[in-house]
């Protein structure tokens, strides 16, 4: 696209959205089209999408395209009738879940479904502190937007923790246990932070991969043993699963990977494939006091509409058996890194899970200084070559691939071709 | 339906959604299919609707289900990519409002729409204050929810006030003018609250024709003067015309009925005919310094399918030139209601705005004592002989007439001649 339409654009958007509204790219995209990992733009030029998780099925999958029209021509009420579709969807969804999960609670975005998982902690536990992590992002309300570093540091009721990086520890020199133990003391210095301040503690809050710190990889036990301890002093431990969840790992649940089983779970994105569905998953008990407390009522979710996508969502999840397929493909894209990481001295470490990697991005691999500089250029780059992926991390030094779901072997390899070619010409 | 299938159907309902999930009318509806303003249930007995605003321009609209069809299966991605669809729409809305109205920011729900509508307000005025009225509900989340009476006493950020009811005046007595000039003294006395408890004011939150309050009639320059009140201590007026929007009132939005310009608007239901859109719409100074101070980002809004949802409704409005039809038929429904009333003793007052009524049910017209049980009874009555109404009010007990605004002059004498022979049955 000319400059100068990009340009023209640009300024349309801030003077009809605002001022500081965001786009991706130095060079932002216009896209006009998208079909399973293929995103095109105006010019007819397409990119390869690795950065999309909410169309996580394919962008326009028709399954999804078609259930959505069907229920549309059909009906599309709010939830104070009787409905069978959004029961069906409410059943198929917990019986995804761990054992104990089996009521449901639908909402319009995923920073909704956080706003009721501490609602419902709340109301649960008589408590109030919530506790996340550092780098942590839950949603955009006024409550919500709490759950990060931030908060006013006049709220008393949350706090935050860092997490135990395997890569990237304060204490880099620890075994695996010893840095499980020196972080669940920092976990116990916030609810005991808690106890001083007269606040009555509610729960933990945490995204099961840690997706905004840059999916780091952590000491295995250490999910199971925080929520022991949130356990220990009457807490709940809410997993949101807004970007973890819905096969994107290579299991149904990002809690799965981490060996735990969370008491409230927040579910958003990937969930509708675009269309706006959202929720939370948890035991009927905690669900039946939060109705009791709340009155919750929310006009577009528990919708024939929402219950029919969801529901077709799923089917092309089991259908297509992309959790096999994510697991496959998901190797594939690692190991052809791997290679490269070889000869790519900034791309210090490769982690995540299935089809969610992240790249941490270095100017040296001893000093381990992040190079967010390094990871914008290759991201930039990427895009003029028709790749879209972005960046994550506390420090945005790590690169983020997050393809849609049905991403084969083939889109993969030619990414890694891609890939190889633009760190290649990376300036030093 | 049988009441054994109703019953399975609730318990079904209970165990997977929660118990206290409240459905409407005693004997519940299972609505399977919707068409204009007819709903039909399991049964296929279908019911005349004159409950629902959210579907404006009727159950299934042609075009809405076509654009929403054509959309998603053309393309669907959030707002960091640029694309013309949410520009076309934000356009097309702000040059429905006031002059002074010019950016737009899209949400999912009509409490996303207030959330960021107070998180605005607190922006541009650096205040934290907000006043809202006594019987309001603008949303579910846990700060917009404190927009109501059932805020916490301990809370200091919020206030609420009384209006001033012509029916139901504290000081029945007094002329209007005299009634405005003592409920801004009650709204004077807030923010005087807020400056001794040390709360910078932020601003006066209202529905503009107060549906939740029952669609009282008020003195005609009140809406106006208390904005020049707030305006007078540097807060802003922000309307919330989720309910009020879109053609409801005969005018495109409330406030035109009340004769004022708010600062900041937020919209909701029926703006997507049912598809979770919502929004905020303000001058672009108000908007900039939101968005600098936010960074607000919502991953279902702005999105190309909430754009060319919104346009159709848009469309349809403009093309069935219903704005027009909500003026005729509304005045005809009010019409043959004033007949009924003349021999209807507890439909004390009615009242209310295009396709938007109120039917204000007392015990007795002299006392005005409420009687919510005998708008519950005509409710279940009317639901038994086809006919879908609600009720509002802080007490319960008026009407709520709110068909979609495809409702005709036939469906209005079809509804007429029920009401008529229900509340002749009414026990007394």
């Amino acid at each position: 696209m000319s400059t100068q339409k990009t340009a023209d654009l640009l300024a349309r958007r801030e003077r009809l959205l605002g001022v500081g509204i965001a786009t991706f790219y130095q060079d932002p995209v216009q896209i006009v089209r998208g079909e399973g990992v293929w995103l095109h733009d105006a010019d007819g030029r397409r990119y390869l999408d690795l950065y999309n998780n909410v169309p996580c099925v394919g962008h326009a999958h028709p399954h999804v395209v078609e259930a959505m029209q069907r229920q549309t021509e059909t009906l599309n009420v709010h939830s104070r009738y009787l409905h069978e579709g959004i029961l069906d969807y409410a059943e198929r969804l917990t019986a995804l879940h761990h054992d104990a999960i089996s009521t449901a609670v639908f909402t319009c975005s995923g920073t909704e479904a956080n706003e009721v998982a501490i609602m419902m902690a709340r109301a649960a536990t008589d408590g109030r502190g919530l506790i996340c992590t550092d780098a942590a992002y839950h949603g955009n309300s006024t409550e919500v937007r709490k759950l990060s570093r931030l908060r006013s540091a006049a709220d008393k009721e949350f706090r935050s923790i860092p997490v135990p990086q395997l890569y990237r520890a304060v204490d880099g020199d620890l075994a695996e246990d010893a840095l499980t133990d020196a972080y669940l003391d920092l976990l116990q210095a916030e609810i005991d932070g808690f106890a001083a301040d007269g606040v009555p503690f509610a729960g933990l809050v945490l995204c099961p991969i840690l997706a905004n710190e840059g999916l780091p990889d952590i000491p295995s036990d250490f999910m199971a043993r925080a929520a022991d301890k949130v356990h220990a002093v009457g807490g709940l431990f809410i997993c949101d699963e807004v970007q973890a969840g819905f096969a994107r790992t290579g299991r149904w649940w990002g809690y799965e990977t981490s060996g735990f089983e969370p008491d409230i779970i927040s579910m958003g994105k990937p969930m509708g494939n675009g269309f706006p569905l959202a929720g939370v998953v948890a035991p009927s008990e905690l669900v039946n006091v939060f109705r009791e407390k709340t009155r919750y009522f929310n006009t577009f979710a528990s919708s024939p509409l929402q219950a029919a996508v969801g529901q077709a969502v799923i089917d092309v999840i089991e259908q297509e058996d992309l959790l096999t397929r994510v697991n496959e493909v998901g190797a594939h894209l690692r190991e052809g890194l791997r290679a490269i990481q070889e000869t790519c001295e900034p791309m210090a470490d490769i982690r995540g899970h299935g089809l969610f990697l992240g790249l941490e991005w270095v100017k040296d691999r001893r000093s381990k200084e992040p190079d967010p500089e390094g990871a914008d250029w290759v991201v930039n780059r990427l895009r003029q070559d028709g790749f879209l992926l972005g960046r994550a991390g506390e420090n945005g030094n790590v690169l983020k691939l997050r393809p849609p779901l049905v991403f084969e072997q083939e889109h993969a390899d030619l990414f890694l071709t891609a890939f190889e070619s633009a760190v290649a010409d990376a300036p030093s």
